[in-house]
């Protein structure tokens, strides 16, 4: 959970730089919005101390805040980078829609009480799935970070739904700034019939972040993985 | 979720004398021990009043702070009880045998890193199904209250896996004051090796708590359904 992930990344380094006793930089796989979970984040660091994942896993568990767990550490080739060698990433945002809101959810999932079409969130879904120009839902530019290339495929874009519960699962090979919570701003408005489908490639066209939906709120999103070939984690 | 079913209890009977203008006292299916969870807890309350249940659903959703919601809200017959009405309860007891603690279910799972032999576990699940003099599992006598018929019929006890997360699923007409947390409990040793199988007729016959194993830690466990005839509720 990272209410701020700049100081997520700075607790963990502070405590590898009490179980190593030395400096370590740690290097995520990219930085997610103030608000947003992960259960999958990945980072790497450089030491030249021998290191028993093990033992340190068992060191960081005791160092770190209880919201704040180390799950997997090991060795990787000197070319891993957390964020470059990154092929894909898998997002989760979940969605409440129970007439009352869960008090076990509501620290990670979005409460929407109100109706939704289903069939309408499907076909929207549809329209992103795929290589797409994704400018008018991503905030690059209020991030001054513009100039990147904004074609990204999204290669899964499910809704699985679980009793009172809806979850947008969405998988690309890359995200834009706040693009996940914009495409899931943009498909509730759809589902609420706020948006109609035809609009969609509109907004696409258009490059333009204000056409499109407001962000779902930060708390519902997960992410849930960062994918990575096989080899670059091999050594 | 209750820190403290009493203030709980009295967290909603203030938010329904302030919604309907007069003093209410309501009455729970049961109290559940500190630190035990609810997502199924029923109780009623009498009113003359007419009584929207829609707009005072919404009302109470205003009144109470988020970690406790009143789910729904319907009118029963004057014999209803919610206490001497139940015929049955269903509670969820929730271990994380994750390696690391998994933050986003610590305060509803126990975290049990250990190794536990799950074919001891389902074995020792068997010998508690049926009914039982549960004595030797119950803490009645601590709390002045061993004169209560200490049998009770465990209609289920199944074992339920999923990733990392085992969940033991307690279905009984009734169960005594620290029943479920010491059944738990004592097949964790069961499954840990630490009390064989051919022990439990022996602690059941013993008809003393503290022949069994220590009871499971409160946050693990939820009380997930009240169960009552059809009869009992419908005007």
């Amino acid at each position: 959970m990272q209410p701020n992930a700049t100081s997520i990344q700075s607790l963990i380094e502070r405590a590898l730089e009490i179980a190593l006793r030395q400096r370590i930089c740690l290097i995520g796989s990219g930085r997610t919005d103030s608000g947003v979970h992960a259960l999958g984040q990945v980072a790497h660091f450089s030491t030249e101390r021998h290191v028993d994942p093990h033992r340190l896993l068992a060191s960081l568990a005791g160092l770190l805040p209880l919201d704040i767990r180390v799950r997997a550490l090991r060795s990787v080739p000197d070319e891993f980078h957390a964020r470059f060698s990154a092929t894909g990433k898998i997002y989760h945002y979940r969605i409440d829609r129970g007439k009352v809101l869960n008090p076990f959810t509501r620290r990670i999932a979005y409460h929407l009480p109100f109706p939704i079409d289903l069939s309408l969130l499907q076909k929207g879904a549809a329209l992103f799935r795929g290589s797409h120009d994704f400018t008018s839902f991503s905030n690059e530019a209020h991030r001054g970070s513009a100039a990147r290339d904004p074609i990204r495929n999204l290669t899964k874009l499910e809704i699985a739904e679980k009793g009172e519960e809806l979850t947008l699962i969405f998988e690309g090979d890359g995200f834009l700034y706040k693009m996940v919570r914009n495409i899931t701003g943009t498909l509730i408005d759809v589902a609420r019939g706020k948006i109609p489908l035809e609009a969609i490639p509109k907004i696409f066209a258009a490059k333009d972040r204000s056409k499109a939906g407001v962000a779902a709120p930060a708390h519902g999103l997960t992410l849930m993985e960062v994918q990575y070939d096989q080899n670059s984690q091999n050594e």
